[in-house]
Formats: structure tokens, sequence, C-alpha cells
């Protein structure tokens, strides 16, 4: 691995860091808190440490696959262990490894949380807390990239590590362009939903509940979770956009330049689509004689479907007491995740069906061997390699499940808190049941269960193989 | 389909069913019982309906793959109809949709029951109970195979969609001579057991708790299982022949033949043992605080390690009140499964090393693209048409676990027991956690789920295919 690209590169993330710190540095002072020092220390350290770092690898040599995952997995990291200084040098989350969980929670935008009360937070710590979702949703690299003059290749590479689905689209030429045109589509996104919001909550509570739903996080800065406003509008709004942030990015550029039938073709769509139907009907039947009334059923199942399929773990309702079936979809639509290209986790729909059409055709030659079909997706035939990518990415994530769910069940927690938890971590939704449940949080785990939960939500928001080529010795001898 | 060629294969197989019934028969003659008619009549109705479908549909035309997939299916669905019937008519299982997933758990060597007292049970339909273990374990097809006069290659897609594991290897070049070996080995194993077994035992628990053994089934003629003779001795005996038992068939020709240094070569041998290894070691040291001694630890460790990744199903200890850890290993032994052409069930542990080697090898190829090297499974390169069998097997695995925890979740158990039970059947091994633990069993489960067990029972001993084919429309659709 060429170390002195990735550390220049790691330099120039080091330091956007330091500017994003500026904004939770502003909310502090207009709230006139005393959380002022607990941003202003940490962007000077990324300062300093990124000035140094790329004064000292300058480098222009080109990259390829390993050094673009290497970066992207790096950058992750280092971004987390920075990002937690404001937590511990104001004193709110004062342990390590609570801070560490918390920030890389955030980035990766899962929004499970070790605290126990979010609501004796400053507003400036928690606006942080929020908008780490905001930036990890879209990718601090693809930021970066809507702004580098480096070339293409470099670029592409690390654009791929970074984004979310089995392939990554251009939008246009050059992938700069394409950053940009991502951002702007989420900025913009992010702003209708705070107008929105502000309607029925304080301007605070709108912003951060908006970048939770961008970035498909779920930290809310109300211990009960969107559950305290108690409002239909609040919770159809939020269902909307939920669903809106889960879909491929693609497909807005498509609207924008008036592509209008690509989008109604687009097959990813139409399953998910399709999946939040059948899973909200089916949820809808099983919990009526929970609620006894129409809307309120439609709401709390409309409601967590959307939650729980993007990802995002915002929670309505303690669905730790609905009936099992229920509780069963909910766990399959935690793997499923969102459409490939936009912020959501979870395996994403487009692999998962792509999974499914090369097994379907697989099963039927060795039944009738004398048909043989191509297969599609999104009207391309698929490849070797998409087949390839895909059902590595399926063997590594079964793999990391089942040694993350052996390390956590050390500590004797039940099975299902220790099942649904890894699932809710390796898939960046926040909640799972038990313990880990809507109501519930992860501060009860021990320090080796939280590292491993920050190692898994990690690999799950970079899709395994960033985080997973770190531990591979090869990477780091030199030839 | 062929459907003529299918119905005289299966009038053959319902001919030798009616021969398999003297044995139980005979039992119940020897013990003087009033189960005498329940054997007959099942026996005169199998003989009648055999000997008219075989004059009707006299074929000796050549079958092909699809042929092969549904008379292996058709073939166990109404072995297990017929042979539910001593059940039904003796009055012992009165409800029919209970005898018949009391018959297809034995025939598919799992052992899941809905019995609540086994000991009220009649000798003869326990001996028969048990006995459906020992057909199922190797076969019931390959067993006809081993006397049939039938060409080769129609004999080849008979056995290959029986047999457990992604292959069949041939041992000698006829089919026929393949199954006569296989067979031989397999009386003998079980006559050794029995010998063992009988000087702590009456001869008949001897004679059924080999069969359980042999077929890796795990009925029992005790409610608490093997925990009901309370002996070191019996336990190790069974341990041993359970780990014999889910040892790939093949290993042990290799060593009649005086080939042993093929057998330690064997890779799947290595993983096989060497996963019990661990597997015991980990329990052996989360559980010691339980029994507070190095042997009654080991004892129950690895006795369970064993019956459980064997798929056997036995019980030595309620291992539902060991620590999460233990109990989250034995569910994944559960999946794990024992080595192909084995008596064994689970996705075997052949299949789980390809496939882990597959996504190592194109995981790395994904990173350093310029290194190809070329993967191989027991000195073999692995070729297309075993990865695709992998990887589509999987598929149809996940899918059908899903659909089957969904149905079973409408009754609205714990998402324990939903899990575990799916887990439990179409790994073939019988007992789950938690209702289904192994001091529980499968009554209270309702028509529907019973039924879907049956399904998700068969599927599995039979790889998939054979049962999911008989849902494809097009098979039946004449051309």
């Amino acid at each position: 691995m060429n170390l002195k690209v990735v550390l220049y590169t790691l330099a120039k993330i080091l330091k956007v860091e330091a500017i994003l710190l500026v904004l939770p540095l502003i909310v502090s002072v207009i709230y006139k808190e005393d959380t002022f020092l607990s941003f202003l220390i940490p962007i000077a350290i990324l300062l300093v440490i990124g000035f140094i770092l790329e004064k000292t690898t300058k480098s222009d040599e080109s990259i390829y696959a390993k050094e673009g995952l290497a970066i992207v997995g790096l950058a992750w990291i280092f971004l987390s262990i920075f990002g937690s200084l404001p937590f511990i040098i104001s004193g709110e989350i004062p342990n390590v490894i609570n801070a560490f969980f918390e920030t890389v929670s955030g980035f990766t935008t899962t929004g499970a949380t070790i605290l126990e009360d979010v609501e004796v937070m400053s507003k400036g710590i928690l606006f942080w807390r929020s908008f780490t979702h905001w930036i990890g949703g879209m990718g601090i690299l693809v930021f970066i990239l809507a702004f580098s003059s480096q070339q293409n290749s470099r670029n592409m590479f690390i654009m791929k590590a970074e984004s979310p689905g089995h392939k990554v689209g251009k939008l246009v030429s050059r992938v700069k362009y394409t950053a940009r045109i991502l951002y702007l589509i989420y900025i913009t996104l992010t702003i209708i939903e705070i107008v929105f919001l502000a309607f029925k909550m304080p301007i605070f509570d709108s912003i951060v509940h908006a970048f939770g739903t961008a970035g498909t996080g779920g930290f809310s800065i109300k211990n009960s979770s969107i559950a305290f406003y108690q409002s239909v509008y609040i919770e159809t709004v939020i269902t909307v956009f939920m669903i809106l942030f889960g879909i491929n990015f693609t497909l807005f550029y498509l609207i924008i330049i008036g592509n209008i039938k690509s989008v109604l073709k687009s097959e990813e769509l139409k399953w998910y689509l399709g999946i939040i139907f059948i899973a909200i009907l089916i949820i809808f039947f099983n919990t009526y004689n929970i609620y006894n009334s129409f809307n309120e059923t439609l709401r709390h199942s409309s409601f967590q479907v959307a939650s729980i399929i993007t990802t995002t773990g915002y929670s309505s309702f303690n669905f730790n007491n609905w009936p099992g079936l229920s509780k069963t979809i909910l766990i399959i639509l935690m793997f499923i995740g969102a459409c490939a290209g936009s912020t959501g986790g979870g395996m994403k729909i487009s692999r998962i069906v792509i999974y499914f059409k090369i097994a379907i055709r697989e099963i039927r030659q060795s039944i009738f061997p004398r048909q043989i079909r191509p297969i599609t997706f999104e009207k391309k035939p698929i490849d070797e390699l998409t087949r390839n990518g895909v059902t590595s990415y399926l063997t590594a994530y079964i793999f990391l499940f089942i040694i993350a769910t052996l390390v956590i069940s050390i500590e004797g927690k039940d099975l299902v808190t220790n099942f649904t938890a890894v699932a809710a971590t390796i898939n960046n939704i926040g909640p799972g049941l038990e313990i880990v449940g809507p109501m519930g949080n992860f501060s009860s785990f021990s320090n080796l269960s939280k590292i491993t939960f920050s190692i898994v939500m990690l690999a799950g928001r970079l899709e395994l193989f960033p985080i997973l080529i770190l531990f591979s010795p090869k990477l780091w001898i030199k030839k």
C-alpha cells in the first residue's frame, strides 16, 4: 500500500472535520453555553495535525482499489476518534469508549446511543451529535471530492469505497460534479424537511431531526424519540422524508433533468415501495387490536416500517410490545435496508434483488438445463463482476455477523438482545429489541461489546471491505 | 415432466415401505402388543397401490435431472403419508397432522416430536418411529438403488437428488454397487453401536437409540432423552457414534480398502473435527461454573456439541439453561451441520468451506486484482458448476428460512422459539430453544405451523430442490 498517498488524503479529511466543527461551535455560542472550548480544542488539534501531515506527505501518485478502500476505512476511524473529543472535553460523555461509540454511531448513521438521558445534554453537543448523521449520510469523502482538484481515477476509487450499494453510477462524466450534484440534492431535501418540521417544532428540534432523517441516522434529542411530540403531523412529515432519503439519489437527479420516465421504470424503486407497502399491510392487520383505530394503526405501522427499512431508527411507539409477526417483519426489514445510492444502510434492495435473481436462474438451470436465459437488473444484464461482488459481500456480511454475535454474547445478555443489537448496528439502524429496544439503549454493554459494535457499525456503513481490509496483514507489508 | 416414469418409481418405493413395515410388525408380535393391525393394514394398502401403480405405468424411458428431483420429492411425501398410518390406526397419535409431522420428523432424521409423553407409547410404534430415522438417514431411494437393475444414468439422478452434500461421489463405477457399499457400512456401524449400548441398556432401548444415532435423528423413547439413563458410559458411546455418523461415508470406504492416507488428508474431516474441538472448548469454559467439575463439564459440552453439529438432537442436559455464549455456539452449529455424504443434516461442512473459500477469493481479487489464484477443495479445483450449486443452495435456504419463520410467527410465540424451531427443523436437528428446547416439544404449535415445519423438514433433508421443484407450475404442465 502507498501509505504516503493515504496519509495525504487523511490530512485533508482532518482539516475538513475542523471546518465542520465550527457549526456546533456557533450553536453553542448562540445558546450561550459553556461548551465553547469543547469544540475549539478539537478544531485546533485537527488543524495542526492536518497541516503537518499534509506538508510531510504531499504526493501526486495514483492509487489503486486497495488504497481507495484503506483511505476510506482509516478516514472514518480517525474522523470518529477526533469527532468524539467534544463529548469527552465537555464532560457530557466522559468515558472515552462511550464517546467513541456515540460518534461512530453518529457518523455511520446508526443512531444507537449509550446515553440514558439525552435531554440533559447541551444544545451544542446535541447539534454536533446529530450533525455527524448528516455528514456521514452522504459521506465526508464524497463531500471532499466535490471540491477536489485531483485526478478522476483516484476519486472514483474513493467514491466507490464510500458509497452504499453494489455499484456506483456516475451521474455526469466527472466524479467531482457528480459529488456536487449529490450534495446539492441532499442539502435541498434537508432544508425542505427543516421547513416542514419547523411548523410544529422549535427550530433547533427541526434542524436536528432533519439531520437524523436525511442521514437516516435516528439520534433524537428526546428520550422517547419522535413519540415525545405526540403529533400526527410531525410523524407524517418524518415518514415521508425517511422514505425519500431511502431512495437512490440518482433518481432525484433524473427528476431534475426531466427524465421522469426512467424514474418510473426503476426496478429498485418498485421493489422498495412494494416491500414498504406489503410490510405496512401485514403489520397493520397484526397490530390492529393494539390500537383499535384505523388511523392510529396506520400511523404507527407506516412510521415504524419507514423508520426500519430506511435504517433511520426513529420511534413513534415501543414496538418491543408488538406481536411476534410484526417484530419478525421489522427484523427482516432491518436486513433488507434501503436503496443503493441512498443514505440508508442494510444490505440494500438492489443487492437482495440481484442475489435473488441469480439464485432463481441457477436453480432453474440445474432443473431445466436446456433453458438458458440471461438475467437483468434495471434492464442491464448482470455481469460476472456484479455477481461476484454481491455474493462475496453477502458471505463477508454473514461471517462478520456471526463473529460479532459471538463476541457480544460473552457477556451473557439474552439471545434476542444480542442478535438484534448486532443487526441494528451492522445495518446502521439504531434500535433493536429487548434491552436495545426503541425505548432502551446500549449503555449496559461492556467495553469489549461497545468496541465490537463500533467496528460493526463502521463495517456496515462502509459495506465491509474498507474496514475488513485494515485487518489484512498484506496491506501493511512494504514491498 | 415424464409422469409415467415418476409414478413407476413411486410404486417401487411404496412396495419397499410395505416390506420395511414388517419389522415393527414383528416387534409388536414379540411384545404381544395389540398394534398388530396398525402395521398390517398399511402394509396391505401399500402393496395394493404399489402393484396397481406399477402395472399401469411400466416404463423404461430415461429420465433427466427434473424427474430425478421430482421422484425424490414425491417419494418422501408419500412415504411420510403412508408411514403415518400406524400412528393413526393404533390411536397412539390420533390427529392426522400430528402423525404426519411425527413421521416426516422421523424420515427426515429431525427428531422433533409432538408427543408430550413418549413413555406411554407401545413398543411396536416406538420401534417404527425410530426405524424411520434409520431408513431416512441413508435414504430409501439409495436403498432401492442397491437392488435395482435399472440403467446407471437414471440411478445417478436419483442418488444425486437424495444424497446430502454439494456433490455425490461414486465409490465404484456403478451406482448400484456404490449404494450397496454405503448400506453395508451403515448396517455394520449400527450393529456395533447396538452391541456397545446393550451393555448398559435393555436391548430394545439400545436398538432404537442406535437407529436414532445412525440416522442422526434423535427420537428417544424417554421423555428426558439420553439424560434419563444418567450414565457416562452410554453418553460416551453415543457421543462417539454421533460423531462417526456425521462423517462422510466415503471415508469409511477408503478405510476398508486400506487407503488411510486419503482419509487423513480429507479437508472436510479436518474442518469437522476442528469445529467440534473449538466448540467443545468454548462451551467447556463457558459452562464450567454450572457443573464445577472437569469431567461433568466435558461430558455435557462434548455430548451436546456432537449432538447438535451432527444434527442428531439427543440431549444429556437441558441446554436451555446454558449461558448465552454457549447457546449461540449451539445455534451456529445447527446451521453448519455434519459432513456431506453422512446421515447428518444442516448446510454441511463442505458447502460452508467452499462458500467461504469462494468469498475469500472474490474479496481478495477485488482488493488485489492482479493476483489470481485458483481455489481448491479436497485438492480439486472448485469449478463453476459447484460454485453455482453452492450459492443457489444458500439463497434458496435463506428464503425458505425467512418465509417459514414468518408463517410460524403468525401464532405469536416468542422470537427465540420461532427462530430456533425453524432452524431445528430445516437443519433436521430436533430440539431448539425455549418452548422447543431439549425438554420441550412441538405439540403446542398450530396445524398451519406443523404443516410448515413438515415442508421445511423435508426440504432440509432433501437439500431444498426436490421439494421446491414440486411448487413449480412448469413441472406439471404437459408439453
